[in-house]
């Protein structure tokens, strides 16, 4: 792997295709689905939402199809936006009781008139497959949390199927949020062998950037902001993860790209994921993973 | 400050001084707990340990005495080392439902029998002063969490008091623990006024620490090694926390260091909190100032 890495470096860079490694994943996942069919068990995930935007609500249709080509039931609770807080309170403590119910996802942000730490702290941390409830937040950085979240799971499982050691690399986070930058720190940091990395988090209050990216073994784009990292970012020795989904609007209509200026920097350091087909399916095959890791554990 | 600074950097270092900080803060805390007295409210803190060593059970007196002279009430609990896992659980059921009790400190590490998280969990997170329940460690990189933990806090109310700026700093930590190092770094990255730095984690598996170091605005060691930051680690502009406590033996008996070697580098740095009499203190005040909030809380 490091020879390859030294002959592409001089050539051009490594694209870490998460689209394939996604398949794979899918296909070993789809295994283990048919292994609980055949115990009695139909893995099932539960949407919850209130006051979804269409975006919201296609995504979740996008992920329920994928569900479905694997064997994992979905079930969907998509509340209105003028919900009242007991509302959704509820729904999470019917999904909760209900044994056919693996994992829940609550979309977030809910609306205002809901406290969403309270919602998110009612959930199951059995079920909690996208780890939001804060007790499972909190068991995160301790290496006991219930399920890793799913894209910092996608991005650590893309590194480790390209061999790319975090053990004393230098990882730079850009992006502070509750998704990606917080936890993803929280995993790499820990003394196991997906972590044992350095971090460094920085974010829109950091002031000059450049100081901290350029010192990156691995840099980490979390920023929700469209091409948002040139070239005055990175360097040739880099390998670079673009955890950014933005929709921008061309000549040719809606395109979908990262926080990285794929174009611009792509040719210029050693390796780096695509937007799309990079950390995007990756955390889905993650999300997944964590429904069927649930179903089996419910199994046992 | 930013003059007085200027000028004690050319000529020596500023020490930041916890000892006389601290006993500010004990003076205001004492006023408080003397308004929650007139209420009829005496603030209680509930110590919980098991197989505690005498320099564990020397540490709980020497802080019930600091209690004491705040007029803050204290309990201690310390079950034998060959407890049971159902004895500590039911001791820490006790203290959440002891209406009296307003803050619990169960000192870890517990004997290895018992289950820790579930112990820790356990913990009504209301009267959780030392921030260990996994649903205030989870809350806390959201600024939600009931309280925030002793030693970060201690450090940054240190810091806050001598005005020293965090925004669009650079705080390098070298240590991950659940006491300091990670709790430290989840406050600071946060948007808030205490926040705002952009924070690297190092630890024992970074390989050359001073890679880091060397970059740092703010260095906080957290590394539970006796003068182990030398002057290798550090710059002249720089401001040294020091959260290390290490007992080390002279040829007058023991004497209590710090992780940073004070002698090498206090003179070379821009400013420099001591061992004993810098994080230390400021700790144990913050510790108290929870368990008066905890009291407040309740008076309401």
């Amino acid at each position: 792997m490091t020879s390859l890495l030294l002959v592409l470096q001089f050539s051009m860079s490594m694209i870490l295709d998460g689209k394939k490694v996604a398949r794979q994943k899918r296909a070993l996942l789809a295994e283990r689905v048919q292994t609980l069919v055949a115990k009695g068990i139909i893995p099932k995930l539960a949407f919850l939402t209130a006051g979804a935007d269409e975006a919201s609500l296609s995504y979740q249709h996008s992920q329920a199809r994928i569900c479905a080509k694997l064997g994992i039931a979905t079930q969907s609770i998509n509340l209105a936006a003028d919900v009242t807080e007991e509302e959704v309170y509820n729904a999470v403590i019917q999904l909760n009781a209900d044994v056919d119910v693996h994992g829940i996802i609550v979309a977030i942000p809910l609306p205002k008139v809901v406290d969403e730490e309270r919602i998110l702290t009612a959930i199951d941390p059995q079920k909690d497959v996208d780890c939001l409830s804060p007790i499972n937040r909190g068991r995160l950085a301790f290496d006991n949390s219930e399920f890793l979240p799913a894209t910092p799971a996608g991005i650590i499982n893309l590194l480790h199927n390209y061999e790319i050691e975090l053990e004393a690399r230098h990882v730079v986070i850009i992006g502070r949020g509750k998704a990606v930058g917080w936890p993803l720190a929280q995993i790499l940091i820990q003394k196991t062998k997906k972590g044992n990395a350095t971090v460094t988090i920085c974010h829109s209050r950091s002031g000059d950037l450049t100081r901290y990216t350029k010192q990156a073994d691995i840099l980490v784009a979390a920023v929700g902001r469209a091409r948002f990292v040139g070239q005055e970012f990175i360097h040739s020795n880099q390998i670079v993860i673009d955890a950014g989904i933005n929709a921008v609007e061309t000549s040719a209509g809606w395109s979908m790209v990262g926080d990285v200026d794929f174009e611009a920097v792509s040719t210029k350091v050693k390796a780096i994921t695509p937007v799309p087909g990079g950390v995007g399916p990756m955390t889905v095959a993650a999300l997944l993973e964590n429904v069927v890791i649930a179903a089996e554990r419910r199994s046992k």
